[in-house]
């Protein structure tokens, strides 16, 4: 089953349209959260869905809420994903899967045309608030406080480097609000940003689990000093500290992965004070992160990346503090969800197999509270978080056929029945 | 021979004065070049030799000028250093000898009150601009242009991490002007910023020497991906090869290091792109520097370094391009003018020893064009470019004694004779 000429053409001129919103010569994004291009795209896609009679709203963390009524009432079905991106970012990333949300929506509302009391639930389409965390930390900030895993006040009055706090940055932008739903099931679709879809031939993974993480904020103390006058034996240098950290984590890597399991270590932010040219440092902070698929595998990883954590304090003569740490376990997606996925992209046709996601997700949170679906499309040569990233238009679409399906199948009550509506 | 108790507490009630420009709560001091704690440092300095009725003049690239009239028409005797400082640096280095300039104007112009024609040449005490070259690269500006191995226009148009230029920077504060004169000599007394004169239980230290130092730029090229996402195998992360190069330089430092000869490598500015913390870096630069006394061991050490960049490029899949360079032999100081300094300091009864310079100095560009004299005074612990720095009242005035020594034998035409006067 192909996508009809009308609906292929439609969404991709709304995804080129979207993707020049904070646009970079190199062919990416740069809408970091709450910034003035994430806004002008936020306000982007407000209008292009209040042109299909869809209603947007904002709660109190920036959520944009895009709401189809279909059953007056009756709770909702959640398409969501991100529309802010990392600097120097990809225009797939996230933003992919809030437009296929919208379009899905707009595919199942016209399908339902004239089938009165078919619709058990309605659709929302979320844009969450700041998935990346590269302006403000931690990631998935809107998701977690939607889940109740952070709290608002505390997302509020988390302030970016240059001293804006979230609340300030949502209210510059105007997309702050009050508003709050009823969610039955979770739905999203997203780039791989790994190459196994694309090396096994595959149009879409159905996400059967995330990979377990363990991230670290550490802050490698040393004591400043005069790059040429002081001898090496007086040195206690921050910055060779922090190397070998970074130079640990990927022997890390090297040494835990297996054929059977793999792990992935990372070093992604590393900041040098006071980084003037003849001064030898006295402080660097650094996020050092290490992933597996094995639960055990990852605490022996753990493990010695804390084992060589102590070694380096000795050999380097510095003092290494953890400060915070985000620890997911790895953890399955809804059984039944990964079925009823997999039957219905058998329906259309479609090359699919299961896969386990590196990166976390809004769907990372959400899974937790209700039954979620995450889907993949093919990223190419694995490239993300890069300007150069790519997915091809036949795998946008195939992937918004299969949402398209998907959503139309929860909404008339598979996966979920409707509970009686709290108001 | 001690100091007379009014002289001793004259310099350090304005030593104390000086100090608190631009103060930080460590105890140290933050007065990077043309910033507003400069330009009041500077101000405050001027206050205090105009009062001592000498006069101030600023040439083309900010250098700040105090004219001590004491033989009209004559060339002059420069006595120098610079009130600039590191990012939370230590309030000694550079602006003790400043003052102690100063001070030994003063003293020399007393001595010489009433003894008219003994004075051969004027003195001029000299703070150059931007020694210490944190914000504005490179460092010794002030002195690299005045000594014509850089030219003004490159300087005035060389710009901060924020794009402002020398010539805004240095018009904010307002001290740039036009003026230049003729020098025959120059004196400079720093602290040591090393602990060889602590450790040898001396109070001066006559540089006989600088150290050679070749001093690079790199920039560390990778390819931008997800931290989480992209396989190692798929990885080019420039934080890794330029942390390995980091952990390479000090490997240098004590492979070549032998009883007989130093080598000192420092990276002393570390800067990631994009530096979000779910980002692959896709570039860092770094300055990596390499220091001996040896020349033959210094290209050696130098030699090591290009190969183990060399060896990273491959281990780590990345590019390593070599920018800016810096390259200073070994040079020997005026050796008539150590002569000097060292039977100065036993008339005084100082405690003495020759040492060599690893650190930069202005005398280090003055030494090639004038006779130069270049006195160390002893550094607590070999602290320097740190907030803790310090060095005693009494190894300062001993200091300040030996500099009016030294600049009373000059001013009357020990070491070099004035020659004609070029208008």
């Amino acid at each position: 089953m192909s996508t009809p000429t009308h609906q292929r053409h439609s969404f991709l001129t709304d995804f080129r349209s979207m993707s020049s919103f904070g646009s970079t010569t190199g062919g990416g994004v740069d809408r970091q959260a709450a910034t003035a291009a994430d806004g002008q795209t936020r306000n982007w896609f407000r209008g292009l869905v209040e042109g299909h009679d869809f209603t947007v709203r904002y709660d109190q963390v920036g959520n944009q809420f895009t709401l189809v009524e279909l059953a007056p009432g009756a709770p909702y079905i959640a398409i969501g994903s991100h529309l802010d991106s990392q600097p120097f970012g990809g225009r797939f990333d996230g933003a992919y899967g809030v437009l296929a949300g919208a379009h899905a929506a707009m595919r199942v509302k016209e399908g339902l045309a004239g089938r009165d009391g078919a619709a058990l639930f309605n659709i929302v389409v979320v844009n969450w608030f700041n998935e990346e965390g590269c302006r403000f930390k931690p990631s998935m900030m809107g998701s977690s406080v939607f889940t109740g895993k952070l709290s608002a006040e505390q997302v509020l009055t988390t302030t970016d480097p240059r001293g804006v706090t979230v609340r300030e940055a949502l209210e510059s932008i105007g997309t702050i609000g009050d508003f709050s739903l009823d969610v039955a099931a979770y739905l999203e679709i997203h780039i791989e940003q790994g190459r196994s879809l694309e090396d096994d031939g595959l149009s879409i993974g159905l996400v059967e689990s995330t990979w377990g993480a363990n991230k670290y904020e550490f802050v490698v103390h040393g004591e400043q000093a005069h790059t040429g006058a002081t001898v090496i034996a007086d040195r206690s240098d921050a910055l060779l500290g922090a190397s070998c950290l970074v130079v640990a984590a990927r022997d890390i890597a090297n040494q835990f992965t297996t054929d059977d399991h793999m792990v992935i270590t990372s070093c992604g932010e590393f900041t040098v004070f006071p980084n003037s040219p003849v001064v030898v440092a006295n402080r660097v902070t650094l996020l050092v992160d290490v992933r597996s698929t094995d639960p055990s595998v990852l605490a022996a990883a753990d493990a010695e990346l804390h084992r060589r954590v102590n070694e380096i304090e000795e050999s380097a003569r510095v003092k290494i503090e953890r400060g915070a740490e985000h620890i997911w376990a790895a953890k399955a997606y809804d059984a039944a969800g990964l079925k009823l996925a997999a039957a219905s992209a058998e329906r259309l046709g479609l090359q699919y197999g299961t896969v386990r996601t590196r990166a976390g997700h809004d769907s990372t949170n959400m899974k937790d509270i209700v039954p979620t679906i995450m889907l993949f499309v093919p990223s190419a040569d694995g490239i993300s978080h890069n300007e150069r990233e790519f997915t091809s238009d036949e795998d946008m679409l195939a992937g918004v056929d299969l949402l398209t399906e998907l959503a139309g199948r929860l909404v008339t009550g598979e996966l979920v029945r409707p509970e009686p509506f709290r108001p």
